[in-house]
């Protein structure tokens, strides 16, 4: 760290008396200049303690050196796991990461995709809002020859890279845990059901039912958008059944909180009368009382992986032609809320 | 949403089998081009349905209309809902944000400043990392007439808009509050002094004990990185003096998580024997056990009066010489960890 005013081209070429075009030239050992003059701009850039400009370095290769992570929101673990673990890797060779996020809105998201191209990234990292049903935006990146690589909400029909976690097994893992406790009445807060993960867990949870012979009951499977308020919300829905479920795995862990809030303001005894599973692995789950059961995402690893295929991209002249799909096996952490049969 | 394909300049031309040029020159009623090549560039354009790309033409008047954010973490209650804020005012004007962090790095933090002066964004609003002494890349957004905001973590010698809650009597609030509480020994986990919002805190905290006639004792009073693992570290070594304190105020919630931590496991009485304070009022201040009585930093006021403040300066056509200096009053939260004497 130093105050010291940085030298610039510019300086170099006052105290040589040349024009800050030939010590650029001279720099970057343009063959129009004269070996002479190369080591004298050398010697004088050294002296001045000169540090070329490398992100007007990259502009001129026609590289920013720039990589544009889109998610629904920063305000949670997950996201926020992902970027720091993408932002490590690309920090390292040299790459500056920007953020935008759609609050789930579609619209925003395009503005954001707008936003990126217009700061010439040189690859999209990008998770999907709720809201995105169109690919347009999606499809515009492709187009441009622009890596863009998906993690945790994709869509299958873009044919691009994409990380994630399994969500049907998760949801298979999150059943069987619950029946082997002996509830009998499994419900599921589920996410929109035309954004691929949030399907893959409600297939998942209908499939497990139909294995272990439990009933699907249409009163039992709600859609959400997955907040605080909107858990709170399905949560006072499925209490105001005639007959309620004894165990309810809700697809997001935010939902999962406002879900646990009505049951402690209403005194329902968890887990003996209602058993809790979330999804995400948030800090506030083992923060709570009681803590709840959740899905590990593996968000290090989702984003370490992002970033490398990345740069697998940005090492090839062209755009790499095969893919990498990849989905890690997610993990149940088992805490209070659904551990009814003490070991 | 529509999926068909956007029309496009190129579109227009090659249907009046003009050069694209010329059909951008009518659209923008150039004088070089004849009404009549106008009138047919138009129709064809509202034939078309012919949207203009609003970030080409932004960046034509030398506008980007984006605005860069940078914080020193994005997973921190206080400063997404920030972020949130801030992007809700600017996104009403037309104004996109791109966010990046600084992970407490003074390296990163030029890092950012360099990408986000590439990206040719129309002003920056930011917070200042941990690192941060050496305010060389600030003064550089300033001497390139950028509009540059800070918050919450500012410095005077920068001579720029800012806005930030009341530190030091926020420090008086807290100290006043626990000495009503009956605690007589108050020890306080600081951030680190060289930064001015953690030394107004320090200042109030001395301050205050000297109001109210407690003791200032140095080994009291120590310097933190805040983290959850710092805090669990400063509140071992409270516990291992010979003269323990009865309270501790910690400048911030995740310290402040990481001593609660520390209490419950050593199953030592809050609020009785301990009681414990922390600052942001982060989300899970009232989720945990004891709940954490904490500051509210007026997160969304603040996010709000910064895009303000930036608005004003963008539509002046010279940077506005008046500075903005807000200065809000802070909240005290009080909750279980500190409220020794009941109602």
């Amino acid at each position: 760290m130093t105050n010291k005013k940085k030298a610039t081209i510019k300086d170099i070429a006052n105290v040589l008396n040349i024009s800050p075009a030939a010590v650029s030239k001279a720099l970057h050992d343009d063959s129009r200049i004269s070996t002479k003059t190369k080591e004298a701009v050398k010697k004088v850039a050294k002296d001045l303690n000169y540090q070329p400009n490398h992100l007007a370095s990259a502009l001129r290769k026609g590289k920013s050196h720039l990589v544009g992570v889109i998610v629904p929101r920063t305000n949670s673990n997950f996201f926020s796991s992902v970027i720091q673990n993408i932002e490590e890797v690309l920090n390292k060779e040299g790459y500056n990461i920007i953020i935008t996020q759609s609050n789930e809105s579609y619209k925003k998201e395009c503005n954001n995709i707008d936003t990126l191209l217009f700061t010439q990234v040189d690859g999209i990292i990008a998770s999907m809002a709720n809201e995105t049903i169109d690919l347009e935006y999606y499809k515009k990146v492709k187009s441009k020859g622009i890596p863009l690589i998906l993690f945790d909400r994709g869509e299958n029909d873009l044919n691009v890279d994409y990380i994630g976690i399994n969500d049907y097994d998760s949801s298979h893992m999150i059943v069987e845990h619950l029946v082997k406790q002996g509830c009998k009445r499994i419900a599921h807060i589920g996410g929109y059901k035309h954004t691929r993960i949030f399907n893959n867990r409600i297939r998942g949870y209908v499939d497990a039912l139909k294995k272990y012979d439990l009933p699907l009951d249409n009163e039992l499977l709600i859609e959400s958008s997955l907040t605080i308020k909107d858990g709170r919300e399905k949560m006072l829905q499925l209490l105001s059944l005639k007959n309620r479920p004894d165990a309810v795995y809700v697809a997001g862990d935010y939902a999962a909180l406002g879900a646990l809030q009505i049951l402690n303001e209403q005194h329902i005894n968890m887990p003996k009368d209602m058993a809790l599973v979330g999804f995400g692995n948030e800090p506030f789950t083992s923060m709570v009382t009681p803590t709840i059961s959740s899905i590990n995402q593996h968000s290090a690893e989702i984003g370490k992986l992002a970033a490398k295929t990345f740069l697998e991209h940005a090492k090839k002249a062209t755009i790499k032609q095969s893919l990498n799909k990849i989905i890690l096996d997610a993990e149940l952490i088992v805490r209070d809320s659904s551990s009814i049969i003490k070991k």
